[in-house]
Parts: C-alpha cells; structure tokens; sequence
C-alpha cells in the first residue's frame, strides 16, 4: 500500500501494510493525515498486506540443513531474573536481590528463553541474579542458566560469553535493583561495542527510560514497550505526553528521536517502527491477556533478530530487517494466543500458548 | 558390505555398512583406497546394510521376563552434574563449584540419565556435585541422585556403588573444575579395576584428551566426541589435526591409538570405530540441532553397552557387541529425532525427542 503527501515525497513501495518515507515526518499535519488516510485503507488491503510482509518473514527464515552444527541457528541469550526475596531470606543475606523493592520474576526470564528455543535457536542461556538461578533452572532442562547478573563481576561474567551468542534478550524479570541495573548498563554497552543484536522490554525499558542515552542511535536494538512502558518512553525522551489519538504517528517519532531503533508497541495491534517505516500486526490473536505474553514475543524475537540480520535487506525486500524480524515475533505471537484460546478459552496461560509455538511457526511461517 | 585390500587380507564379512579388518589399517594407501571403495559402495547398499546391522541390535536386547527383578535389566549411572556458581553465591560457599571456570549444566546429566530409563534399564543414577543435585532432582522423581561429586569423599562414594551399577555414563554436564575432574580420574579408574563398562561424553572426553592413558586400552570404554572433541581428542592422542577428507580413517585411527577403545564421532552420519571395524550410521534424523541431543546418545548407550556384553559376540555375529550397541544408540536418538521433528518441526527440542524413546525404540528393534 502506498500513499504520497507534498510535492515529490515518493513512498517507496515495499509491501508493508503501512510505509512512509522519513521524510515524511518533518511535515506533522501532512504526516498524519497520510498516516490517517494510510490506516483508513488498512482494512481494505490488511489481508493482502499481511500476507506480503508474512513473505518477508519467510525470506528471512534460514533453511535447516543436516549439515549444520549445533548452535548454528541460533545462540540466543536473556538477560534478566531476579527472585523476589526478604531480609528474612537468611540464604539471601549477602544477595542485593533482597534490597528490591519492586517484584521481580523468575518465570519472565524462563519464558523467553524457552521461547526462543522453540522457534529455533539451537541454544538458549539465561543470566540471572545467583537466586534466581535455580528456579529458573529447574524449570527446564533445556536452558542453560549463568547465577551471574549479582555477581561483583556480572559485566565480565557476560561479556566472556557473548563472542559465542547471536542476540541478546534485555529485560525479563530483571526487576529495577541499582546493582542488577547498573550491571546491565554494562552488559548493554558491551553488546553495542561487539554489535550485538539486543531485543529491550520490561525493566530492560525502564533502565532506558531512565538513560535513553544507552542505547541512543543503536541500530541493531528493539525496544518492545507496552502501552504503560510506552508512554514512560516517550515522556523520557520527547518530553511531553503521547498523543493518545495517534499511534502510529507517536511509534515512529519515539523510534526518529532514539535515532531509529526499532519501536514495537504492543496491543491490541502491535504497531512497528524502525523511524522510517510503521508496520501494523493485526494477526488475529484473542482477548485473553495473561501475563508472560510479553516474553514469548521478546525471546522469539532475539531468534528472529538473528535470522533477519543474518539474511540482510535483500532478503526483506529492502524493508529493514528488524523491522521484518519484529513483524514475524508480533505475528507468531497473536498466532500462538490465538492457537491455545481455541484450546483453553479463558483458563489459557502463557505456556499454553508457548506448546503453540510449534505450529504456529508452521503455519504462519512453513506453509 | 566385504571388500579386500592387498594380498590375502580377508575381510571378515558380517552384515555392517562398512567392515574393515585391523590388518588393514597396517597398509595405509590400500586402507585408504578400501576405505574409499567401501564408503562408494555405501549408498546402493546402505538400505540393507542399515538394516542387517540393526539386526544386530535386536540380538543383543534382552527380552522382557515376568521372572526377572528389579534392576536385572541395567542399573546405569551418570557422572556429570555441577550447577555454575560464582564465589558470590553465599548458600555455595562451601561448594567447589563456585570455582568452576567453564559453564556446567544440570539439564545434561538428567538427559542422560532419563534417557537411560526409557530405554529400558531399570534404575538410573546420577552422581552429581552438591549444588546440582535439588535441581537435577526436580527435573524428575525417576532418579536416584548422590549429591557427591565435590566430596572429599566421592571416590568413595562412587567406588560403593560401582557393585550394583551395570555401566557409568561419565561427563553430561561436568564441566571442567579441577576438583570434579580429580574425582572423576578416580571414579574411572575405579570403575576400570571393576571392569565395569564406561560411555564417555562432553567434558568426560576433555580429561580424557589431557589424559589418555586414563582409557588407554581399555575394551570397554566407548568415547562419544562431536566434531570439536573429536578434533582435540585426535589432536592430543595422535599429534596432528583431522583430515576432514577421511572421517572414517580418522576413526579408525583414533580408535587404534587409543588400544581399540570404541569411538563415535558423531555429525551429520556417525562414523564408529573399535580400531577394527568402521560403521556409518545414517539412520534418518533431522535437520534440528537442539543442545541435549548428545545426551539422549551417551545414556541409551550406557543401557545398550550393558546388554551388548550380557548378550556377548556370538549374537552380533562376531561384532564387537559395543560397536553394535554403539550403532544402536546412534540409531535411536537419530530416529528419536526424527519423530520428534515429525510433530514439532523447528520446535523440536531434546525433551521432545526424550518422549518418543519408547516408540522409536519399538520401530527400530521390536518389530
């Protein structure tokens, strides 16, 4: 689909559902007005469009191949898991974790790892708080778990590790402790330095929020804000309140004002913008809104990051990959709540929808 | 499959894909040359041959008797199991764990041992460091498991179960912590001076590369290497690196070197080697390369080689019984792989694979 606004402002067309040159937002009113008018059309074309930017996720899905070794689609590692704790924790006596004050998760961190192995990383790590570790571990079996992220020597303790990963996922059950904080800054400034990919949600958000700076300009990051995480973003870093009437308009002025990194604001649709392009996922998903949605969408995403960058634009049809990237974990998202809402109705959780994830891909993906 | 190289060099002719007599090693261009030959012949033959070997590994399973006892049927124990910890982690401080350089898993010992039990032995333990055990543990109410590995006293502790256990799987999830692999030098010997069977895998095989003549000649180890541990191992017992155009001399070799010690490299096909014989296992798996699919292989091996020297030589038709329970293990988990693909496609993980053992295991040898 594509529309024009002012003399010369070509569109170029690419088949996403909405695409506006960047140029286009240094006009506001026409910007919105096309944007409007872009929308307006959206339920005309959505099927179509959908299915068209479905094909650039496919383009970007390497092909397996028996003579692949293990690892090579795929070392995705999470970054977040901290076991809420009291002072009477006597185990805990010497964890920072205990000096918590917000409530923090193990099940987050476990979610998206597990996720991510499942729609195809080879292997898939968790760095946690020591505490968490266990939990976490016991969990599953398929993960491998590093009790580093409240260690003296966290940065370090990561940073060994990521010449052997593909992405980093930022954020789940990391809670909001100055030390686990303070370490993640860390191990984010370690990542841009070896340009790895970094997928940024929950507390991951509020950290950025608080230094936009760290991530300022870094291309090879995606920020998956709900609309709460949303809006603190956006008042961190345009300095005023999101205008509520446009969406569209407001994921592509956050994603420009970071420096274009990739913006997904979830929702009831998920809206995408990498500053230069905004993508809507409206892939029926269902009403159930159980927690732990999030991190099945961030760890399937660290996978699709990998794939999407390995593969480059020429695969996305000169759509930028992320963006494609971030358009197929959306889409394999509202497709697996929608698989396991068939099943379970309202009784549904996040793993149900995490035994989708097997099916889902095939279908949106294999087919 | 019988080919013969030079001057009356016979080669004894039993139904594996490829066989080679030890003799022939003794030639080196004409070994080559035969190796070529055979390996050429593979794909005409490789139907039957797949299946007269398989053949094999029926013969040696043990039928299932209503008059039998618990445990008659294997009782296998796992070494491996120490969960990564840093000095920082207050509830380990009295663990040798936390001074452990390299990553560890919990997940890959459990792999092992479950696998074990499906397959088909009766009980199945894991000998693990202290810190691993609660979660290994959890994984799973089926095992039996020792938190003893980082005990002055494991050695010991181990030595008084060597009588009661049919084989030992050694290094799923070990890593490389000196005190663990002193303790580890100590239980294989012991298990040696037993005669006890020893399936050696993961960071079993890097002592093993820093100590050779740990296993040096002895009949009844079965070493499991990738293409990484192979290299090092070949590199540290034969002084020189792989040529990646003879994987089946490189086995041959390695094996030789070593006294005959069984190898399975495994990859893409598995090339097997008792210093004598040469099999290929391409049994159809998939393109899936989950992390924890090596130890589905070292635990149905421990099971396997156990019942291979119960059955003895004469029912593998004057095979080596551990090169034909070898072939077996390879054999399942590759089927195991397949069927576990079959349902869940790029989700497929090792617990998926874990859950079709008995079906696979019914394909392959029950019918």
């Amino acid at each position: 689909m594509v529309t024009r606004a002012g003399a010369g402002a070509a569109v170029a067309a690419t088949a996403v559902v909405a695409l506006l040159s960047a140029a286009l937002a240094l006009y506001r009113p026409p910007l919105d007005a096309v944007l409007e008018r872009a929308f307006s059309l959206r339920k005309v074309h959505s099927i179509k469009d959908m299915e068209n930017t479905l094909q650039l996720v496919r383009n970007i899905i390497p092909p397996l191949s028996s003579t692949k070794h293990k690892g090579q689609d795929g070392r995705i590692g999470v970054v977040g898991g901290c076991q809420e704790s009291l002072r009477s924790a006597p185990y805990l006596e010497h964890s920072h974790c205990r000096e918590t004050a917000g409530i923090t998760y193990t099940g987050a961190p476990y979610f998206a790892a597990i996720s991510a192995l499942k729609v195809g990383a080879d292997l898939s790590h968790v760095f946690c708080a020591s505490a968490a570790a266990p939990v976490i571990k016991a969990y599953s079996p398929e993960l491998i778990v590093h009790p580093v992220l409240d260690s003296p020597s966290a940065v370090d303790e990561v940073e060994k590790w990521l010449p052997r990963l593909h992405a980093l996922v930022v954020g789940p059950g990391l809670g909001r402790d100055d030390v686990l904080l303070r370490n993640v800054q860390g191990i984010l400034e370690a990542s841009k330095a070896r340009d790895i990919p970094v997928v940024i949600d929950a507390d991951g958000l509020w950290l950025v929020a608080q230094q936009p700076a760290l991530i300022q300009g870094y291309q090879k990051a995606v920020l998956t804000p709900n609309h709460m995480e949303f809006s603190r973003l956006y008042d961190a870093v345009l300095r005023g309140p999101v205008d509520s009437d446009d969406r569209h308009g407001s994921v592509l002025r956050l994603s420009q004002a970071l420096g274009n990194v990739t913006v997904v604001q979830k929702g009831e649709r998920d809206i995408l913008s990498n500053g230069q392009q905004v993508l809507v996922c409206s892939q029926e998903g269902s009403s159930r809104r159980c927690g732990g949605q999030g991190d099945l969408l961030s760890g399937s995403l660290g996978v699709l990051v990998h794939w999407a960058l390995l593969a480059g634009p020429e695969k996305t049809n000169g759509s930028s990959p992320l963006l494609v990237a971030a358009f197929g974990a959306c889409s394999l998202t509202r497709q697996c709540n929608h698989q396991a809402f068939q099943k379970h109705g309202r009784s549904t959780t996040t793993s149900d929808m995490i035994a989708e994830v097997g099916a889902a891909f095939r279908k949106l993906f294999e087919t």
